[in-house]
Parts: C-alpha cells; structure tokens; sequence
C-alpha cells in the first residue's frame, strides 16, 4: 500500500490532537501539522491564569514545543507556515512561509482543518487601539502581560461577561487592577446559567470590586497617542480606563475552507456530517472551526469547548487515516458540560437552561435548590445551588447548574449520563450518591433537586 | 375512616425520617416514635470530627431536639422507652419506661422497626475495659470524648481498618495522640477499594505518624484498676496502649424481631421485600437492621450507610402510612456509593471493586488510571487515582474508585448512574464531562480510565 500523505492544517488543540491521533491509527503514514504562528500545542484556556500571574511562565501553557512533538508523536511540523489554499480535488495544498512570504505547493491525500476560532473585536472606531486586547492565542497573552509590565494599568474595562470576561476580570483584580464588566445582556454568564444564578455572581463580582454594568460599549475614546482613554456606553456613559480587554465571543475561522469552496454553515462553521467529513472528499474538519450536535435535541450548535476540539479531532483523525480498515468514527455530539471558576466559586452547567430549553422549543420547567456542599454543620460547609432545567410532560432532564464554593463543578458531572440518554429526574431520584460528611450531605442537593422535580411533575398533572 | 397510629421504633437516623414521612402521608396518623436512649435524629457518621474536636459540642450533632421534632413533624416522641416486644396480630406492643423500669402495653394499628445496628465488640476478655470504645452512638462519642479530657493518653490502638477505624485514627492524630490501626486483611478499606489503592492509603496514615499492622488483636492485657494496658496480636506482639477504639463493623440490631417471631437473615438483618414488609402483616423494617438489594447484581447484603437509611425509611413509611392510596412504594437498591476523607484525601467507591465483582460471580477486570485533578499546570493540580471494575464480555461498568485529595468523591457521583443501569465503558468515553482549567483536565481521568478499559475490552477479543 502506498503510504498515505495526511495534512493537518492548524496547531493548537485540535490539529496537534488530530494530527498525533492519526499517527496512531496509521502508523505508515506522513503526517504534516501546518501552523501560522511559531507556538502548537497549548493551554489556550489557561490564559487568564496566565495574565493573572498564577501561571508564571507561558512557556508553561505549552504542553509540547514542536520539536517535542515531531519526536514523541512522530508528525511533521512546519510552524511560521501558513496554509492558503487546499485544492483536494489536485491533491494539492498551497502553504505560505510567513517569515520569506515564500509560497509553495505540496502533495496530501488526506486534509485536517483545525482551524480553531477567532475572537470578535468589536466594530468600532479605536478597535485597532493597542491598549485593546483579546484573549485567545498564545501571542494575545504574551501581548497583554507585557503591556501590563510596562504600562501602568489603574483599571481596565472588559467587554463580555461570559466565561473568558468573569476570568480576566478576576485576573485584572489578581494583579490589583480595578475592572468594570460590560454585559448588556439581562446579567453575567446568561449563556449558561438562570437569572438567579447570574445575579449570585455578580454579587460576588461586587463584593471583589468588579463593577457589573449592564450597558454596551459603543465606541472608544483615543488618546493623540492612540489609545483607548475611556468606553463610551449606550447608556451615555464614559467610563475612563487604561486598558480594554474584548471578550465577546468567538467565531469560527473558516477563511481557507471557504476559499477552497467547502460548504460553510450560517455560524460560519465548516460544515461538517458526524464523522467530520466536509462537503469535499478527502477533507475532514474539527475543534473550533465547526458546529457539533447538541445530544439533548439534535440542534447543530456552535459550541467551541477544549474537550468538543480534542474529541472531534479524534473523530476527524480516525477517519482520515483509516483506509477502510476498522470502523466508522462518529462523532456522538455533546451535552455542553461546562464550567467556569471565579473568585473561588464554580459555576457548572450541563445540557441547557431554561431559557434555552425554552428556545430550544421545549415546554420545561426548572427548579432551584439552596443545600449545603457538606453535612451542614461540618465545618467548612458552604452553600450550594443546584438548579434543574426538566421537561414538563416526560419529567425529562434537559440540563441543570450547579454553583458553590467546593464541589460544585464535579458534582454537575453527575448530570451528564442524565442528560445524555434522557432520563427523567424521577429515575435520579432512585440514586444513592456519595456520602461522607467532610464532602456531601447524607442527601446531596441534586438528589434533593430532583425530588423536587418531580414533585413539580405530579403537581401539574 | 379511623385515624390510624403508628408506631416507630427507634430514634437516631431511619426512625425519625420514616416517622416524619408517616406524618407526611397520612397527616391524620398518630406517630410515635420510642426510642430508648434520651437522643433522637443525630448524624453518627460525624462521630469521629466531634471526637477530633472539629465539632465542639454533642449539640451540634443533633439535628433535632425531641420537641423540637414534635413540633415541626408533629409526631409524638419518646425518648428512654425502649420497645420490648411487639405483637402485631394484636395490635400492641410493650414499652418499658428505661428510667422507672415500668413496662406497659400500647395499641397500634402499623410499626416499623428502626432498630438500627449495633458495634461489635471484639470477644475478648477485656473487651468491657473503661478504655474500650466503639463509635456508634451519641452517648459512645461523648463517653470517648470525656475520657479523653479526663485521662492521659498518649497511643491509641485502633481495632479494624474500615471508614470509621481511619477517621478515629485521624481523629487520635488531630488530638496529638499517637494512633495504631490493626486491621488483618490484606490493606486497610479492603472492603471498598482495590490493593494498590488501599497501600496508597496506608502510605499516608504512616506519613501522618499512623503506625499500620497486619495482626489482629487476640487478647487485652488489663491492669489492676481495670484499664487495658495493651493489646496482645496473632503475631505475638503486644502493643501498649491507654485506649482502644474497636471500629470492627457493625451488625443489625433484630432483638426485638426475633423476638416478635419475624424473620431474620442469616446476617441477622431483619427480613424485607423491596416494599421494606417484614413476614409479618403491618410491620415494615427500615434503616441499619435490614439487608438491601445491590443494584449491579440482585444480590442481597447487609450495607449499612446513612442514605440507605433514609432512603428505606421513606419506603417503609410511605407503605405503612398510605392506606391503599396512591402508588405503592419500592426500594429501588443500592450501588453502594460511599467514601471516607482522611488526611485530606478523599476514597471514594461506587459498585464493586474487583476483588468483589469476582466474589459476586463476575469475569471482570479492572483498569487503573493516575491523573491530575485540575489542569496538570494549573496551580493546585493533586493527583488522582481512577479505578474501574469492567465485565469482561460486555463491558459493562461495575464500580469505580476515585482516590486524590480534591474534587475525587464528588468525581465518582457521575459513575453512579452509569453502574446503575449496567451502561458500559464504552458509552461513557461519548461523553464530554466538566471541564475548566481550575477543576479538571480537558479530558478528565474518568474519561482516560473509560477508554483505557474500553480499549482493553477490544484486546481481549
């Protein structure tokens, strides 16, 4: 058998994790990973632990240098190139050395588009500032915790509050910078968690000094020296800062798959089946560039989480290299488990709120409970909410938060199955879950949760 | 219809929730709940921290003061009755007042026995030394607390291995008392975690100064004044000491049903259906003094933890409170979930081991899994230890340990539903858990030890 030439086209998570997995599955074959920027390999979640000082060095966040990586994992590595085309019909892609501007062509068989994401600058004037950061590759953390090294910071505006906002925030007040958070959704982390939960955590912000506003920003005042001096707000507001840092979300780059004439979705995700196969053949795609089925409703979602990248990579790798042999990878879709950690609080959530249960088109209810992460007068004991998104008629678990000081996000694991297979909170309630009282009540909040669900079935019959 | 009354015997866990719950199904009932000693509803797995001293006072321990309880349950409460006899074919039962020794009979219509289970003592001479605890009761906590405040000791011998012998070993410790655990089998929690992860325990009971003995006591020395002054083992060692803490298990307490005639187990647990119906009619059993189904398996065994307890306490109240209303109510089982925390490490098993899953009749093997239970750069990154026990032919979870200092009890909540419903290993690496660089690693070790098991599943072909 001729070996196979299988192009990976983007070095953060997913393609280093495609690439390597590759490897695996065909150990024959020549597999290249294709990066624009010099770095592969890193911890891009880990960058506001990072900008905070908790983690020193970036060097840290890099989990393999390409040299590393081209020994341990037996793949080519071509850093400072990027690719500018994929011609799969000719066998061809097309690959610019950034460094020479040199372009040339080479011979793949197979191509990996892992892409990743972009982060969304806001369209406005004084957006290019260079006290206005994003928080996404590694150069945007090395970037960002320079300027603080050499600018004094006093306080510093963030745009979002979402995952990535809530942890710069926190990393701004790490390094004793004041921060504002402009949210101008109805209140922080409204993707993910119910109003009530939302607003526990902006007490919390408050009570660290974040300032919450519920406003947009709508441009920037530029200092002659070009830069940002203050936000200007939708609500007439000008809020004087030293620093802006944008955390608006992401979009999916799928510049070279829309050159190459790849069959792109709404999102602006490479449009992909469940075995991340494209619209062309011999080309897969995976991590942030794509959507990925929601297991809840079968919704395509754009949902650009670490372990979604790691675990499509894997998908999009088994099927390139495998030739026929062995079976079919799909893609099983995701329930979205997520989390975020701030100012020692966990917020975790799986599967959806009742707002998007609601968008979702689902006739659902939900039901918060107020428990205790221990035996409530153990010492240490700390408050704990759970919160069950449920539908009406089948008592079926659609999603639920879980939000505490100590064992919060773990605890939210336990939803997971749940939610995957549908089961209804009835059959929850039959569980006997961990107990020990330096670590769980004798009857843990989610099973008190549950009760209370579906009690709330009986009661709307 | 005729306000039925019922009675519930005995007060610490099981009792009080069954009676509160009769109470709550049928308002119209009369239920008294006796208890012999002079506490009701007190959290006895907390024992150890208030010996320790971590909780300062018995008080805290109750949960609900004897009025206290008739006020909010309304139910009525006698503390120092003890039930002597039950005659249920003539709705009665015998009451002896502990205080004027007076016995009288009383009418009731329905009784569940809450008998709970009481400590083995070992059967030595010597085993009634002043110096020889157990820990099961309120007032066996407060006697071991007021000894220690009164007396000297410098080195506690602690009899058995299991949660409640670990926790007084540390509990010894936190009072600067040297401590020695003598436990014969093979390593301490053998009947809850594999060898290697029982060693690992070890190790960390030597670190923290616990001396570990593979002997088994086989006699008391006791001096003149009638305290045991050292402990003689199988190995021909003699171990001085100034107190014993005998945490050697438990059995259930079926004196006053043996004594009524009902059927009684080998075990010596009280006989029950999955409604918690002993063999005779209108008398139900709950809590400590009955065996329990094992979800993985059918099997019936003697499990007494504290969320069992309440757990059949509901189903044995719903049954004999419900008058033919509504749905009857089952004891769905039990997957045995528990863990114990010590020195900051948390062990926590839910299922079998193998060891177990072997002795159950299973062709089983297991996979073991070292992780990091945050990002492994992250700051605070601990180790942690993942166990599963897998069916050989369909790979078919039946149980799993988590071992580390953080997040791993918690972790092994989400195993809870899959042992329940027999999913298997395969199923589980579909599916996205947690993730935030604070809390877990991108795919966290649950994950690792599902596709290292499933993977073993395929080599075995």
């Amino acid at each position: 058998m001729i070996r196979q030439r299988i192009a990976v086209i983007g070095g953060v998570a997913a393609g280093p994790a495609a690439a390597a997995h590759a490897k695996r599955i065909d150990p024959e074959a020549d597999v290249v990973l294709f990066e624009r920027g010099s770095n592969i390999s890193y911890g891009a979640c880990e960058l506001p632990y990072y900008v905070a000082d908790q983690i020193e060095s970036a060097e840290t966040l890099v989990v393999f240098r390409p040299e590393a990586f081209e020994r341990d994992k037996r793949v080519s590595v071509r850093t400072g190139h990027e690719v500018t085309d994929i011609r799969p019909d000719r066998n061809r892609l097309v690959v610019r050395e950034v460094l020479s501007g040199r372009s040339f062509e080479e011979r793949f068989d197979k191509f990996i588009l892992a892409t990743g994401a972009v982060a969304i600058r806001p369209e406005l004037d004084g957006s290019e500032a260079a006290n206005l950061f994003v928080v996404r590759s590694l150069d945007d953390g090395v970037d960002l915790k320079n300027y603080l090294a050499t600018h004094r910071v006093r306080h510093a505006v963030v745009l979002g509050g979402g995952y990535v906002g809530l942890e710069m925030a926190e990393a701004m007040v790490t390094r004793e910078i004041r921060a504002t958070v402009l949210e101008p959704a109805a209140h922080v982390l409204h993707r993910y968690v119910s109003a009530d939960s939302g607003r526990l955590v902006e007490t919390l912000l408050q009570e660290h000094g974040v300032a919450v506003r519920r406003e947009r920003a709508i441009g920037f005042n530029v200092s002659g020296s070009g830069l940002i001096t203050s936000v200007a707000t939708d609500q007439g507001e000008s809020i004087g800062c030293q620093l802006v840092i944008a955390a608006v979300g992401t979009r999916p780059d799928s510049t070279l798959a829309a050159r190459a004439g790849l069959r792109i979705r709404e999102s602006g995700a490479v449009d992909v089946d469940s075995r991340m196969r494209t619209s062309a053949p011999n080309v897969w795609a995976c991590g942030d560039c794509i959507e990925v089925t929601r297991v809840i409703d079968g919704a395509s979602v754009y949902s650009p989480l670490a372990q979604t990248a790691f675990r499509t990579a894997r998908v999009a790798a088994e099927n390139a290299a495998r030739r026929g042999r062995g079976a079919v990878a799909q893609f099983p879709g995701t329930c979205e488990a997520s989390a975020v950690k701030v100012f020692g609080l966990e917020v975790a959530r799986v599967g959806l709120t009742l707002e998007w249960a609601k968008k979702a088109g689902f006739d659902a209810f939900d039901v918060a409970v107020d428990g205790w992460s221990r035996v409530s007068f153990y010492p240490g004991a700390q408050r704990l909410r759970v919160e069950l998104t449920v539908e009406r008629r089948s008592g079926r678990l659609l999603g639920g938060t879980v939000i505490g000081r100590e064992g919060a996000a773990m605890r939210a694991n336990v939803l997971v199955p749940l939610v995957w297979r549908g089961a209804s909170v009835r059959e929850i309630r039959d569980f006997d879950l961990v107990y020990t009282p330096p670590v769980a009540p004798s009857i843990d909040p989610i099973l008190v949760a549950a009760n209370r669900a579906a009690e709330g079935l009986k009661s709307s019959h």
